[in-house]
């Protein structure tokens, strides 16, 4: 038996039964009990530290518990064998650099940010109040595909908004649309998919991360040719059909049945039509979705976004399956819990429901339709109308523009950053062909500019575009 | 030149260019305007139906955008060629089933479930409206592995009650375990994994359907035996140390430190840590966790979730990952945003901050023992102490219950459910080897249960399981 070196201290923070266990088992770990050692009786060593026998039978009980004592009957407890296997320096010590992050600048026109001042701070607060205290069954788990209600309330915008035809059944809510593409990109794994050039690369990087081999097919003035995806030998076609992203090509309805037509010559081929931003059309109203036009069994895989409409950062995504891709997802995700939150999905069906959504999208639409018209005009003063040209107008949350000066498009990147303006130039969405991009073109996304800096922002733009290029690199 | 057979109707819902627009469309669709067909010029047609020019131009112009008509300059609107697709019945008119639930029961005790009633609304509410207003920043994208805030309040959480060595820069937060454990098992795909017979099924289901092979290894007294995982030929190791699922065995020091070896025998070696429900040990506190064992650049991946903690439906969870494989995620999924909502990533954080948490901890943890003690007494005076084992009393948020009656554990479920008592059979955790299956043992999960249905529940049971089975199948 051993006689433990011990003294505890009363009335000092951890508990006598924290330090004796603390004591023991550092005594363990040092090597200085060896695994057999019989430690004292638990009245003995309750004298020798003048504490109660309680106290030194938790601190034991604990550390039976743990591994390092074993208790034999009527013999009392042994040091069990353990590895010590800790590495030198228990404590976080070693530092690990954090995510890298753009560098925060003063004109942010990159693409994928909203107008945080025209949420509905107001209705969304009273709806998540009014839930959490009237909805706790909502604590609990939930559909895996989302809440019945708030798929019923999706389906039905989807039905009016974007002339897509499904039942609620077909609907699955997803904490956003990397999230959702990931999962059934899964399910076409070793497949091959045909992808926009220029394009998203988010969606492609998706694709590939989950076994779906990607091809990158050039666009035309139509969007995704039909002779190049033929080519491309792909089962799989990737598009943005209602705004090509980045160019803002609108694929016009030829192209549409024609790919829709691909699609149904092989079984087991399907379209996604990623509809990412189709709320935001300010002349017309917005082309119908190619999976409406495919029809409800049609062959298309169609994913459309809350992160424009009401902010990134509440992340609520949902797609539309084929009932025979629907069959495969329930067989391999059938026991994944959904997403979003319960709360969330509730928040935004009642939100839906009372008819504040779609009087919010007309708010923000004449809201992003004055920005984009105040940003083109202050532009074209600024820099000369003969010396740009802007596209993109009718749709979307960016413009592109071009400049007729001679400047390269990396010189415009370049300088525009130098000078406060975070924006990217149109060849850093070419995944191949860089050369065709066309010259000197760069984005503008404007959905997060404040008003009062478009002429600032002009201001700087041309200054930093017109200027000779001395001392530059 | 073609004579549109139309009239439209003022008045009447849909704006003129809209019935316009529709009428054109109609025909296309139906064949009555074939490709080449030259419309009506605009003032024409505008005087043939009584309306303004402008409402023509505006129908023609839609039906341009998307595709239907070509402007040829100086001749007019042409009819294109399009094919039409649209399946037949294009509205949704078929019907497709509901994803598959379980039915309702009178008392659940299934396991997954928490007690609703504890949640702490009215702090959370508060929390939520606070940041609602003041940081509508919170709107925008924010860091991809999580808010950093809550990050380091995690870690420190982490650290002080699991024993936990990492920086914030390690943990990655996302909506669920599922997804979490998706993600870092693709990581891992080609390899295998050695996973706990019985275990908690969804583990391998996930590592399956991410490309890790499972080899199922039986437990003994001290979790995963180290002579099995061996044998497996595994690289991976997927265990719950803390409270293993289902049976409540408690991994000693000594198997974790042999785990450590030989995860550190091999680079490439990983254990996967899933310490589900550590929050809810009652008698001593809960064991350090592997992770904190194997020191911060030791070779486990650590997971921890908030479903039980707060509430299933809230998303969170949060991953610890290992250095290197930490580096392979953020190549990987650089470009993915955080699955879960700013907000609440941000109230979470205010409510761990505040002292909420460990708070509401250690309330629940007294509600939840006082109930288990309860569930307990009630089942043995009911059932007769002689007929019954109860194990898993110490830890976690279920039971398991023997029945020394002989009444098969088949038979048994199958009682219960008749008589509105869901629960499942241990067997039903056995991936494989279910012969070896200690008899007649259900598992209890109590999380969810009214104390009010304590009594009756106790007493449902006693005569599904006592009475003579006449009758029955």
């Amino acid at each position: 038996m051993y006689r433990l070196p011990l003294t505890l201290r009363s009335g000092d923070g951890a508990p006598l039964y924290e330090q004796l266990y603390s004591s023991i088992l550092g005594q363990i770990r040092a090597g200085e009990l060896p695994a057999g050692t019989r430690l004292p009786g638990k009245r003995s060593l309750s004298q020798q530290l003048s504490v109660g026998v309680n106290t030194v039978d938790t601190a034991y009980q604990m550390l039976v518990a743990e591994g390092y004592l074993e208790a034999r009957p009527r013999s009392g407890f042994f040091v069990l064998e353990t590895v010590e296997t800790v590495a030198p320096g228990g404590a976080a010590a070693v530092s690990i650099p954090e995510e890298a992050s753009p560098p925060p600048c003063r004109f942010d026109l990159s693409t994928g940010s909203v107008d945080t001042e025209l949420f509905p701070f107001r209705t969304w607060g009273r709806i998540q109040k009014e839930l959490l205290y009237d909805a706790p069954e909502l604590l609990s788990h939930g559909p895996r595909q989302g809440e019945r209600v708030l798929r019923q309330a999706v389906g039905e915008y989807l039905a009016t908004y974007r002339g897509v035809v499904c039942s609620p059944e077909q609907i699955v809510v997803g904490a956003g649309t990397e999230y959702l593409l990931g999962l059934v990109a899964h399910l076409l794994q070793g497949q091959t998919a045909a992808v926009e050039n220029p394009g998203y690369q988010r969606l492609s990087t998706i694709l590939q991360n989950n076994g779906v081999v990607c091809r990158f097919v050039d666009i035309d003035s139509a969007g995704l040719s039909l002779e190049a995806l033929e080519r491309s030998g792909a089962e799989l076609c990737c598009v943005t059909p209602s705004h090509h992203f980045p160019t803002a090509v609108t694929m016009p309805a030829g192209r549409r049945s024609q790919l829709l037509r691909w699609a149904r010559e092989r079984p087991g081929r399907y379209i996604i039509e990623d509809d990412y931003d189709a709320e935001f059309r300010f002349d017309t109203r917005p082309l119908p979705s190619l999976q409406g036009m495919g029809g409800q069994l049609g062959p298309v895989i169609y994913l459309s976004t809350f992160s424009k409409s009401l902010a990134p950062s509440i992340r609520v995504a949902c797609m539309v399956l084929p009932p025979e891709l629907l069959e495969r997802y329930r067989e391999t995700y059938g026991s994944y819990a959904n997403t979003v939150s319960r709360f969330e999905q509730q928040t935004l069906y009642r939100f839906m429901e009372g008819g504040y959504f779609t009087r919010h999208l007309s708010r923000m639409r004449s809201a992003y339709k004055a920005r984009m018209e105040r940003l083109c005009e202050a532009l074209s003063t600024t820099l000369g109308p003969e010396n740009i040209h802007l596209q993109g107008r009718h749709t979307g949350l960016h413009l592109l523009l071009t400049l007729k000066t001679g400047l390269s498009e990396e010189e415009m990147v370049r300088r525009a950053g130098e000078a406060g303006v975070g924006l990217q130039g149109l060849s850093a969405y070419y995944m191949e062909h860089r050369s065709t991009c066309p010259a000197s073109t760069v984005i503008l996304g404007y959905a997060a500019l404040r008003d009062a800096d478009i002429p600032p922002l002009a201001g700087v733009l041309r200054e930093a575009w017109q200027r000779r290029d001395v001392g530059s690199r």
